[in-house]
């Protein structure tokens, strides 16, 4: 199978595409995107008509993505309409206009879908087991309740930013007055769905272009040193922060605020008051941004329905997304996994000796897997290489600190010494990270040795632990002599880390 | 088609092996290689026998290369050998013993094809028209007269480092006297080769371990900002700073010396003189550096015969080298090939108010070729993967400063900021070749938004240049009405750099 699918997601502000391949392998990529602020809400008012001008923008950008779709030789389209569309009395006339002119059969779904579509991008794509996912769109905003991974309450409320702002806080400048108003507003709505208030303490997951806006800010003023937005943590102390930024300046300034998009600041205020009020709610004291929602939602559910999976989410975010990249990079794949098995037996055998639990057993799991994706590039340098493209590869499933710490671990895979500024990522990790990736780099580079000629010939290693060494027996129906010799060439690291010599017999 | 094929090179000195696959699209790349100083020549002698621990050490290498062709699942292996085993009076016995132990068909080829496969190595991946190859090997020395990028003459020499260093230099700490024995006897034999003294000044391109040594320490001492060492380029003052401290050091403080990798510190001058000589010989004032000699000379063999290419060169290696790269990272090629079209169009019609000429549109082309392998990453910050991957995928056909100002388009194709520390490439371009990437990269800008759906829907460009300012008008069906407004978002930075304004209608 190999299939191109484009999914537009038509909503309130904007209207959205992605553009996904399927490979034959069964790995995928987004292969573009493409997003417009039409503000098809845009004074729709209270009889809830859409407006000429609006549509005829909307329009405009849906043939500028059908020309986009017929570029990419795409399969199959999925159009799906949200809140505007949604609440729209010519909503029919609407549809029929944008099936004649652009042949496009948007479907327009519930707000209970939305929520459930938003819960599969986020649940797909961020490795949590209980938390609030909140998006905030142009004209409505959808809460679900996550319980150990599944959906447990999901609502949709007929409020966004959009709608907000032209209701409490007029088109430019923002009162303080206005700002409390909205204040009151949301929350007693939020006030009164019932399992709200049986889900304090839970972070929060949040989505839609306001709340990557907020994250926007943080990054900007913090100078944080990756690029991805996804999974993006705020304590709530730096919403704070970014929010009254945002509520007390007026519109001109809110422009110039450092990750506030032009053409967002007059509706941004509309955007973050409802999280903040949220968070209050919940008495959170975090919120995850998912760069992920309705439209990667949409995609995993198609995704996980054609190819056959049994459940309706992944069971594992991170080794499905280890899987992917690898794929997407070529690599040989029992060689990688080949290579996590003896470094991962090296990492158990040795437990006493460093102590370590399961969270640093995943990172190695991850780095040794990884190991290798760099030779995409060159294979001069993979491993600086491989570096670059774990960092940068949107890989699913680790908390940004993890994924700093596994590129790491794939740039030390080799003997060569790896030479970054390390003062970028003292953000994210301290002292004792590093200690812990330089053992950690030490077992993946041990077990690569062994597995050199990429067959599996070293089935497994029994380590013994002895008062001042450490003696590694290879299962191996060969003598392994230069695989020992390669591997041996850590002795001194090896040593220096654990205080024991190192023998490989 | 696709392919796997596994190219072994046995030399006097090393054996080595890459495994490149041919994908379907006719693609290529680099999987997987491997080398060993398994030194076959070793005490060969004058009765010139292969003795029986380098066969060992040989063999023993080749079955570990044989299970890492079995990993890879290749479907051909080409192995070739060359001066030691074809020197070598024991030649049959060993090659059977090959044959017996590992099945590698081993083909003897001769000096002078030696010699034609270095020069197809370097002729199709570097943009070069005459030159002298050098290859020094660790028991040959091959050289090549290269004319208008055909091979006019070459020849293969019955020495290398390793056997030169036997001859001259005994094992250890070289005497002065026995460098100079040693310049002597290279001397006399290039003397000897009549077309030599017929190519005075031409440009040398180096191939070898020892070469590839030599472009090391000069990398490490200047703090060059580049991984590769393919193309890179030296000075003779730079060369002979390099021999310097190689012939004057002992074995002990050789090992030290940042480049020299400790197994080749006994044999280095042994390799470097015969270079040096050959630059004084011909006062040639600068080498370029290949990594790319004969089993890539081979693997071009191959893939141009098997793919139906009428002529047995590439015709351009840099268009060549481009479309493979686009084809490695999955991009839109339509797409490409008609940004490059709309911005050479500007490019050309603008002319007069530049100034530029054929060097500045090579690196536009490669630019705008380029400008969304990014992608292959993440969609986000894809200008700044597209720069990572620009610099460092192995382009052929550019010289390296022309490789970092094709790096900085990409990464300035769009409209935003590009925020890198300049300075780490100031040894390459300098404070005008920035003023000509910024103007590049406006014109690649304006052709992406000109082509934002990637339909091709804007067919040309035709611009007008009137004194205060620069109107383009288009040629297409549609009204490209947000193509516009979109390329029209780069109306002050156009202004800034060329001091008029700019109209698109």
């Amino acid at each position: 199978m190999r299939k191109k699918i484009a999914i537009i997601d038509l909503g309130s502000n904007s209207v959205r595409m992605i553009i996904m391949k399927i490979y034959e392998d069964g790995s995928y990529k987004m292969m573009d995107q493409a997003k417009e602020m039409v503000r098809l809400s845009e004074d729709m008012g209270d009889e809830m008509t859409l407006k000429p001008l609006a549509i005829k923008r909307t329009l405009f950008t849906l043939k500028l993505f059908k020309k986009l779709i017929e570029a990419h030789k795409a399969d199959e389209v999925f159009a799906i309409a949200t809140a505007a569309v949604r609440n729209a009395v010519n909503q029919q006339a609407f549809l029929d206009k944008i099936k004649l002119e652009t042949g496009f059969d948007f479907r327009v779904i519930s707000g209970e879908e939305e929520a459930y579509l938003d819960y599969m991008g986020v649940i797909n794509s961020i490795k949590i087991g209980d938390c609030v996912i909140v998006d905030i769109g142009g004209a409505s905003t959808e809460l679900v309740w996550v319980e150990n991974r599944r959906m447990k309450e999901a609502i949709s409320l007929p409020f966004g930013a959009v709608t907000l702002t032209e209701k409490f806080l007029g088109k430019g400048n923002y009162t303080q007055e206005g700002i409390k108003k909205l204040i009151d507003y949301v929350t007693k709505q939020y006030k009164d769905i019932e399992w709200l208030s049986r889900v304090d303490g839970l972070p929060v997951v949040g989505l839609g272009g306001s709340i990557r806006t907020l994250a926007k800010i943080d990054k900007r003023k913090i100078g944080f040193p990756l690029e991805s937005l996804h999974n993006y943590t705020m304590e709530y102390k730096e919403v704070l922060y970014a929010y009254d930024l945002v509520t007390k300046a007026n519109i001109e300034s809110r422009k110039d605020i450092p990750g506030v998009e032009k053409d967002r600041a007059d509706i941004i205020a509309g955007g973050l008051v409802p999280v903040k009020a949220l968070m209050d709610l919940l008495k959170a004291d975090k919120i995850v941004i998912s760069g992920n929602g309705l439209r990667e939602g949409m995609f995993f559910k198609y995704y996980l329905e054609t190819l056959g999976y049994e459940d309706e989410i992944l069971e594992d975010v991170l080794s499905h997304s280890v899987e992917n990249t690898l794929k997407n990079y070529d690599v040989n794949l029992e060689h990688c996994e080949h290579v996590t098995k003896l470094a991962l037996s090296i990492f158990d055998q040795l437990q006493p000796l460093h102590g370590y639990g399961e969270e640093e057993r995943k990172l190695l799991y991850v780095g040794a897997q990884l190991h290798d994706i760099g030779m995409y590039v060159d294979y001069y340098n993979h491993h600086k290489h491989g570096f670059y493209l774990a960092l940068n590869s949107r890989l699913n499933g680790l908390r940004n600190r993890e994924l700093v710490m596994c590129a790491f671990i794939v740039a030390m895979h080799r003997n060569e010494e790896f030479k970054v500024d390390w003062k970028n990522y003292n953000m994210l990790i301290d002292k004792n990270d590093y200690e812990i990736i330089k053992r950690l780099s030490v077992f993946v580079r041990i077990a690569e040795k062994l597995d050199r000629n990429e067959s599996g010939s070293v089935e497994d290693i029994s380590c013994y632990i002895t008062p001042d060494s450490v003696q590694m027996m290879l299962k191996t129906s060969n003598t392994p002599e230069l695989e020992i010799a390669a591997a041996m060439k850590s002795d001194r690291v090896f040593e220096k880390l654990f205080n024991k010599k190192l023998y490989i017999v």
